[in-house]
């Protein structure tokens, strides 16, 4: 593992922060799952760091659920630089340390959705540890399977409520932000789900929310939590629903545009496997089952095409 | 469509060709599935050319196959021109003209392998029109699910016969090649499969064989004809052995590695993405139904790991 840094520096503050996280959404996953139990991994990095990598299989709420930790570092790779986006310097080596969690639960049953969810701090310092650029990133985004509109209302109501509490600016600037990140631009800019929020680059005091470090902990601390109230209820609310072999399919096939997604788009997914990341700490986020059927396509009137319908990016917590 | 050469030019004879490999490939398919159809759809692209997709879906012996042609080309954009490596000028505007059949079949039984087949013809020219350089690329490999190594070295001696008939050093140049390509790299370097041949940027009279571009025709050619000798006969052998649970579920997971492979680094589905391609036809390549498994490992002894063993690099077509 790295170093421990103290805890009265931010980057130790921020690891102590993501282990008591990533125990709690531990925690909460598993009285969800109501009969499962993560099974737990340590790993260390070659180059620096390491994680904790849970994941829960065969569940009985969900078919599987993953949620990492971890805490890396080292020599960022030029390549990885360019792509990071944050202020780093053209061809001067620099050094980044990140921490963060996340979470991914894809349920059984195709009319509870999929959560996804990931809080991170990042710093970024040159060879002599001086620091060039910090920020915090996160979000949490809900696919799901069967058209409940109820349900996708309520989660994006319930993420306002979490995010007007710190800052009334960061809803309505991380919503879009979510509904832009998570898109399968190779499929026509189809979205991945119905969003949720999306940030990054977020630096102490410097945007519209002007939230300080401290209220940057509070704000993605909160989004990390923001489960018990956005999707808890739906999840009780849908598992005992029934459905058929034509909802279990078209989830399959929900699923490997997901797949698509992660593999094809995602910049997290890319940084890891980049940067020497654990290939099965990273692809945990991959379904445990997909498929693709060629050019499939559905009658209006269909679940499905209703389901699809609402991929198209809409003011989901408005109105209440 | 683009407008179609004479075919007295290299370019117009290309795409005559394609089409008559992608006929060959269709009826020879047809007649190994022994069952299924091809079901075609004709597309044309956004920015220049077209294709002609055809998918069997449910068939007899293939879960799903998928023969593809296109000939496609227009303004080549700067990131596509710099990942193609072929001679293309740094930031010079540039025109590309590619034509191709490619063949990805997913066979029911695990104990019938994957195959793969594409072939192209590839042209970089200045925005007049002058040419700057022209290819042949393609290849052929192998992705078994049940260590049948009978199979493995057929498939190698049977392809290095094909390679040989055109140049002795074919084989012993595209097969390294082949192996160091379908990599997962992100998998600690884990083969897609046990290889074949890759090729790529293979120049009129340019490279060790001095093949002249009739000879370059018929060396592609030949290796798009190659599943008579190379393929048929595996599938011949081996798709009425009976199978359990266990097989088709390790069949899943490998499958899984398959997509990862195509998604995060097969060039051509990369370049293909990336030039405004139809996504339904490049992705035909992605298996019908896929598994992850979280940290899968396999006890000595067992089926799965002797197939894991397998896909470290062999001289497979050694000692005949």
């Amino acid at each position: 593992m790295i170093a421990l840094a103290p805890t009265d520096t931010v980057r130790g503050r921020a690891t102590v922060w993501i282990e008591a996280l990533h125990d709690e959404l531990t925690a909460l996953f598993t009285t969800l799952d109501a009969g499962g139990t993560f099974v737990e991994d340590r790993w260390t990095r070659e180059g620096g760091g390491g994680g904790v990598t849970r994941v829960l299989t065969d569940g009985t709420t969900f078919e599987r659920g993953g949620i990492n930790r971890s805490v890396v570092g080292g020599a960022l790779p030029p390549d990885a630089a360019r792509r990071l986006g944050g202020r780093v310097p053209v061809g001067g080596d620099c050094e980044f340390f990140a921490t963060g969690v996340s979470l991914v639960v894809h349920p059984r049953s195709p009319m509870v959705p999929t959560l996804h969810l990931n809080v991170r701090y990042f710093e970024v310092t040159d060879a002599d540890g001086a620091p060039l650029d910090s920020w915090f990133g996160g979000g949490t985004d809900l696919t799901p399977f069967y058209p409940h509109e109820a349900d996708v209302r309520h989660f994006h109501r319930a993420l306002r409520a979490t995010c007007d509490r710190h800052h009334p600016s960061l809803y309505p600037r991380f919503k879009p932000w979510c509904d832009r990140y998570f898109t399968n631009v190779h499929r026509g800019g189809e979205a991945r789900g119905v969003g949720g929020i999306f940030f990054d680059h977020v630096r102490p005091g410097a945007d519209e929310s002007r939230l300080d470090v401290d209220g940057l902990f509070a704000f993605a601390g909160a989004v990390a939590r923001s489960p018990v109230t956005t999707y808890a209820p739906i999840v009780d609310r849908r598992r005992d629903e029934p459905y058929g072999d034509r909802e279990r399919r078209f989830q399959l096939e929900r699923r490997g545009r997901y797949v698509e997604f992660n593999l094809v788009h995602d910049r997290g997914t890319s940084f890891g496997l980049q940067t020497n990341g654990r290939a099965e700490s990273i692809l945990m986020s991959l379904p445990p089952l997909a498929a693709w059927r060629y050019d499939a396509r559905y009658e209006p009137g269909t679940f499905e095409s209703a389901l699809e319908a609402m991929l198209t990016p809409r003011e989901w917590a408005a109105g209440e």
